[in-house]
């Protein structure tokens, strides 16, 4: 696999970092550059979903990807080898989320005047990620089959902050005691609005209505 | 399904939690109560898993429960119902993870002189519980089948603390990409001297392994 990139994050000074995930939303509405933060447990096919998606997408968008973890770079080779675009891997030195801070310093990193779509594959955890935000423009989910769909009573502010929920791992309900009309129900307690969409990365089933959602909210970002 | 006792934990003070970790497992020691610290990623099937263990072990070991989540108790009220031991609900206000301070806040609400087992279900967290000692005896976690052979590359700590490794949902492994051959490899190269067990927590097979296991560690830890 191709060699990639890869920032060590260092732990951010900043207080208040609420009004510093504001003030990047900003720079990057005045970049035209749309941020899309990724969550989801360990192993709910973070990777496996993007690459389905940006493979939609990297004809009609351009898409730079940023991959947060711990340790290792094995997604970040595994998107770049899949897609050809600009992957690079952020280390958080043991750090369980980034913060908007740690996002900048990743973002400094990527060719932002020629990139539409940065996307933020945060550390796999379903608690921290959500309580800070990372500035981006839109925060969706994934939720896996496997994982069960009481899921959103157990996390609720990873459930209520998101735009999209992609239920992924479609293809294995069947094996699972999973119920897709609990699951809509259960996220819909935490937020109304949000949108929950079945998906499987794998195939690909799905992810079109995922990426067409995304490609109209990138469109209205860059006209704002 | 029964009412179950929920305790709201109060953020600790201690600023050595090492330290205070170790107190706590000399107090268990004199109390002669073993406690087992067992963490996993969101739905991996640490709740299944507890069931099945219980039902092996309550007639050798006075067992008790403390369920740890953010929100709702529909674990403690699960492992209630199926065991029919002494469980309670631990509610974290948010936070992503107990140290031995807040574990010490739980234990209070058991009849520990009348326990030889203690387990604490942990907050599904790959990250943040590995970083604190809840002042256990021993530590076991759950990496289940769906979230892939290469969790413990990214996530180092975690599967260097552990004393044995359950890998669960055996069951669903032909249908995804999983070999236990890399799994084991991967966690050997965090810890060489992890147990590693295939379990499937739904029916039971493998979990005997475990509960022989474990009845010997808290034989030999009331021994001490």
């Amino acid at each position: 696999m191709d060699e990639v990139k890869i920032i060590e994050i260092k732990k951010s000074i900043f207080e208040d970092n609420d009004r510093d995930a504001d003030n990047l939303r900003e720079e990057l509405k005045e970049k035209g550059v749309f941020l899309l933060n990724l969550m989801s447990s360990p192993g709910s096919g973070k990777t496996t979903t993007l690459i389905s998606a940006i493979n939609l997408l990297k004809n009609n968008l351009r898409i730079a990807v940023m991959e947060a973890d711990i340790d290792s770079d094995v997604d970040a080779r595994k998107i770049k080898d899949a897609t050809g675009i600009e992957t690079i891997q952020l280390h958080t030195g043991g750090m369980c989320h980034l913060d908007a801070e740690m996002t900048r310093q990743g973002l400094q990193n990527l060719k932002l005047a020629e990139t539409d779509l940065a996307i933020l594959e945060n550390v796999g955890n379903l608690v921290c990620p959500a309580e800070f935000d990372t500035g981006s423009c839109r925060n969706v989910m994934i939720l896996s089959v496997p994982e069960g769909h009481d899921k959103p009573l157990k996390y609720p502010l990873m459930f209520s902050i998101c735009d999209v929920v992609l239920v992924n791992k479609i293809d294995v309900a069947p094996y699972f005691d999973f119920s897709m009309d609990e699951c809509v129900k259960n996220i819909h307690l935490r937020n109304p609005k949000t949108k929950v969409m079945p998906i499987c990365a794998k195939t690909g089933e799905g992810v079109q209505a995922f990426t067409d959602w995304l490609l109209e909210e990138v469109k209205n970002w860059k006209k704002l």
